[in-house]
C-alpha cells in the first residue's frame, strides 16, 4: 500500500501552495465520475474503494518527502509546515464497492478543504480507475463464460508487482474463482490455483514420465499440460495413460491446452477422454483469452470446464485504463457562501454536472433497474411518484416515470478523515457484483453492442445546468 | 519493491516441491525472450533490469509466507524447510538495460537450480514485461514527436500505485523529459513537472483572476490552462492579458490545451500569441495523445512545444502487455550431463530455440546495424569473416554477410545471486536508448508499418534446431 503523500502530481502541490497563499483553502466538493464504459460495454463495476480508504487514512508526507520538496526551490516554509502535519480531514461519500455503475454518475464525492482535496486526487483516481477497469473486465469475462470457472493467471503480464496484486483483488470481485498469484491469494484471502508449466514437462525424458511424477505427488489435483510437443499425439496419449492409473485409484484429473485452436483441440480431447471412459476428466484452457473468444467458444459448445485468463484480465487488454476523472462540483467563495461549479470545454462530453449530487437507481415493479438519475443532494425521489427526467447532454430528450422503488447510491464512507465502516469481505463485494448485475436486463450486459442504460438528470439539476450554459453564453 | 518470494505463481511451488521430491533440483538454463514487438512496431526497448536484480537479491519467504503455505495442505516439511532458507544463488546474463531488442532474442539468461529458476519466473517477467512495454512506447512517442519535449502525466491513469511509479522510470528511459508524479521524481531522481488543473481555474471568479494569482506566485514557471470555459475566447484572452504583464517583467509563460481539436487550436493560439508579440510563449498540449496523433500533428506543423502524455504512455494504451516469456533452454539429466531443450507446440511461433545462446549484433562498415544473430554460447563471430545466417523459422531463407563489427549482447549481471555491477544512472540508460536507436536505419523505426529487422540463427544453432525437429517427427 502507498503511504507517501508525494504520490500526487506536482501541480497539486504548486496549486496547494497557491490556495494557502491566497487564503483560498476553503471547503470544496469534488466528484469522481467516468465518461464512458471500457471495452465498448454497457456497464462498469466500481472497485478499489476499500484499499483507497486505507490509503487516504495513512497518506502523509515523511521527513524525506518534505526535504525533497524543499530542495525543488518551489515551496516556502509556510506551505512545507502545512504539509508536515497534513492528513486528510474531510468527508467522503461513495457507492458501495462492487456497485454496477454508469457514465456521468458520481462514484465518489469528496468534501474537503481545497488543498486536501487536490493532494488526494491522483491517489483516488489511480486506485479506482485500475481496480474498476479489472473488475469490469472480469465481470464481462464471467458473463461471456456463462458464469463458468475463471482463474486469474496474470502475474507475469501485469503492469508491475502491485499491478498484479491489485488486479487479483479486482478480478476476484468481478467474478474470478481464484488466482495463480500466491502472494495475492495470501494478502486478499482468495483461493490460489494452478496447473503445471512447460518447463516441468521438459525437465523429464518424456511427457508420460512428467505427468506420472506429478500425479505421484499431487494425486488429488493433477492437471496435465499436454501441448509441449504435440497435443493430440504425445500429450493427450500420455495424459490418458497416467489419468487411467489415477482413475483406477478413484482419483480424477484434468488436462490443459495452452496453444493451437482451442475449439478444435478441446473437442478432440473431450472425445478421446470420453472414449477411454474418462468422462469426469476436466479440460482447462488458456492462451490470450478474451471475453469475445470465450463467448464464441461457449456459443459453439466447446467442452471447456475452466478458463485460465491472464493478460487481458489483469491489464484490460486492448483498453488499458478506465476514464475516471475528478472534477470540482462546488466551491466556497471568499464571503463563505457555497456555489456550484461547472466545467464547459470545447468538447461537449467533457462538460460536467454542477453542484453536490446524489445518484438514484429507479426500479420497475419486478425489481429490475429502469434508469439512474442524478439529483441535487437535497432532492428526494419518493416511490410511486411520476417525475420527469432529462438527458444529461440534451434537455429536449426526457421521459417520465413512477419508480416502484428508488435507491440513493451514495452514502458516507469517511468522516473527519476516518473510515465510517470496517473493510468488507471480498466475498461480500463479489456477491454484490453478481446480484447487482442480475437487476439489469440482459440487453445492457451484452458483450457486443449493448443497449445503453439511461442516466438522466432531475428537473432541478437540469435547470441548474442550463442556467450555467446561459450564463456563459452571454 | 517486492520482497516476498510468494510473489510467484502457485504452480512454481507445487512443481518446486516435485523437483525436490524427485531429486531433480538440478542446474538449468532459462531464456527470457519475447515473440513480437508491441504496437505493431519495428523495435523494442529492454527495461526493468536494475529493479529486477534488486528484487531478486532480496526475494525471500517470510515466516508469515511459510505459515500461509503450510496451511494450504499441499506442501511437506522438507520443502517448507527448503523455502525457509531460499535465496537465489544462480548466475544471470542479460543485455544492458536500454538496449534495442528484437523478437526471439534472449534478453536475459538465468542459470540456476530448477527450483530457484522456477520461483523467480513470475517476478522476472512481471518487471521486464511492464517496463519494456513502457520504455518502448515512450521511445515511439519520442520519435513521433521528432525528439520533442515529452512529459509523463500518467499517475491517475496508471495500473495501480506501482504501475505509476515503474512507468515513470521506464518512460524516462524511453525518452521522457520528466514526470508529473512527485514520488516517482523523488525515487528515481528525475525532473518533476506540471502545469495547473481545471479546479484551480474554477476556484476563482474568472480565468484572468486565476492566471494572475498563479503568475504572482510562480512568475518563472506559469503555464495557463486555457480550456476550462472557452479556449479561444475567454481562456486565451485571459492568458494573453496576464502573459503580457509577465513579459513586461521579462518573464516568459505558456498555455496548455487539454481538449478540442489540437491542430486547429494550437495554430490559432500561436497566431494570437505572435500577434501580441508573445512569440516566446510556449504551447503545451495533452488529452489522450498517442504516437499516431503526435506524428500527425508534427507532420502538419502544429506549433506545439511540449507534449503531456498520460494514459497511453503509462499503460501502453491499446496494447497493454509485452509478450516476454521464460522458457527452459537447457536441463541437466539424472546422469549429470547437460542437454539442450526445445518446446515445439502446435503453434510454430511458440517453438523455442534450444541450448545456451548468445546474441550478436552485426554492424555494417558505416556503423549501422545489419542484423542480429543467435548463436550457441560457445560460438564466436569474428569481424570480417563471411558467414551464412538462417531465418529462425525457415531454414530455406538465409543470407551471408561479413560483419565489420560484431558485438555480443549478453553479459553477466549476477553471480552467486549477487549483482556484478552497481545500478546504473537512469540518465545513462536513457542515453543508451537514444544512441542505440541511432544505429538503426529509419525504416526499422517507422511508427506505421516498419521494415522487419533480421534476427537470424548461426549454422550451428540452426542445425541443432533441425535435429530436434527431426527427432520429434519420428
Amino acid at each position: 500500500m502507498i503511504h507517501s503523500a508525494l504520490f500526487t502530481d506536482l501541480y497539486e502541490l504548486t496549486m496547494g501552495q497557491g490556495f494557502l497563499k491566497k487564503n483560498m483553502n476553503r471547503p470544496s466538493v469534488f466528484d469522481v465520475f467516468f465518461r464512458r464504459h471500457p471495452f465498448s460495454g454497457g456497464f462498469s463495476v466500481f472497485a478499489g474503494l476499500d484499499p483507497l480508504l486505507d490509503a487516504i487514512e495513512n497518506f502523509r508526507f515523511s521527513a524525506g518527502d518534505l526535504e525533497w520538496l524543499e530542495k525543488r526551490g518551489l515551496f516556502e516554509k509556510d506551505f512545507l509546515d502545512y504539509l508536515s502535519s497534513f492528513r486528510f480531514s474531510g468527508e467522503i461519500y461513495a457507492m458501495k464497492e462492487g456497485s454496477i455503475v454508469f457514465p456521468d454518475e458520481p462514484l465518489i464525492r469528496v468534501h474537503a478543504p481545497m488543498i486536501e482535496a487536490a493532494i488526494i486526487e491522483g491517489l483516488v483516481l489511480n486506485i479506482i480507475n485500475f481496480q474498476s477497469l479489472i473488475a469490469t473486465k472480469t465481470a464481462r469475462i464471467s458473463l461471456a463464460s456463462n458464469r463458468g470457472s475463471i482463474m486469474e493467471f496474470g502475474l507475469r503480464r501485469a503492469q508491475g508487482p502491485d499491478g498484479a496484486l491489485s488486479a487479483s483483488r479486482a478480478a476476484f470481485i468481478g467474478g474470478a474463482k481464484g488466482t495463480s498469484n500466491a502472494l495475492a491469494a495470501r494478502i486478499w484471502g482468495i483461493p490460489a490455483m494452478g496447473t503445471m508449466a512447460h518447463s516441468w514437462v521438459m525437465s523429464f525424458d518424456n511427457e508420460e514420465e512428467a505427468f506420472s511424477a506429478y500425479a505421484d505427488i499431487y494425486p488429488d489435483s493433477s492437471v496435465f499440460l499436454i501441448d509441449t510437443y504435440n497435443t493430440l499425439e504425445s500429450g493427450l496419449r500420455a495424459a490418458i495413460a497416467v489419468g487411467k492409473r489415477l482413475a483406477e485409484r478413484g482419483k480424477n484429473f484434468g488436462v490443459r491446452l495452452d496453444s493451437g485452436d482451442i475449439q478444435y483441440l478441446s473437442t478432440e480431447v473431450r472425445k478421446a477422454l470420453d472414449r477411454e471412459g474418462l468422462t469426469k476428466a476436466t479440460i482447462t484452457v488458456s492462451n490470450e483469452l478474451t471475453e469475445e473468444i470465450i463467448e464464441s467458444l461457449v456459443q459453439n459448445r466447446a467442452p471447456i470446464d475452466t478458463w485460465g485468463v491472464g493478460t487481458h484480465l489483469v491489464t484490460g487488454g486492448n483498453e488499458s485504463s478506465f476514464t475516471g476523472v475528478y472534477k470540482l462540483a462546488e466551491r466556497t467563495t471568499a464571503s463563505g457562501t457555497t456555489e456550484p461549479t461547472m466545467k464547459l470545454s470545447d468538447n461537449p462530453a467533457k462538460t460536467t454536472n454542477p453542484g453536490v449530487k446524489q445518484v438514484w437507481r429507479l426500479f420497475n415493479e419486478d425489481g429490475s433497474a429502469k434508469a439512474d438519475v442524478l439529483t441535487l443532494g437535497s432532492e428526494h425521489i419518493p416511490p410511486g411518484e411520476c417525475l420527469r427526467y432529462y438527458h444529461p447532454a440534451n434537455d429536449l430528450q426526457s421521459f417520465s416515470f413512477a419508480a416502484a422503488m428508488a435507491e440513493p447510491l451514495l452514502a458516507p464512507v469517511m468522516r473527519n478523515g476516518a473510515r465510517v465502516n470496517p473493510a468488507e469481505k471480498l466475498g461480500t463485494i463479489q456477491k454484490r457484483v453478481r446480484s447487482g448485475l442480475s437487476r439489469f436486463d440482459k440487453s445492457y450486459l451484452r458483450i457486443l453492442n449493448p443497449h445503453v442504460y439511461k442516466v438522466s438528470l432531475s428537473e432541478t439539476l437540469k435547470d441548474l445546468k442550463l442556467a450555467f450554459l446561459g450564463r456563459t453564453d452571454t
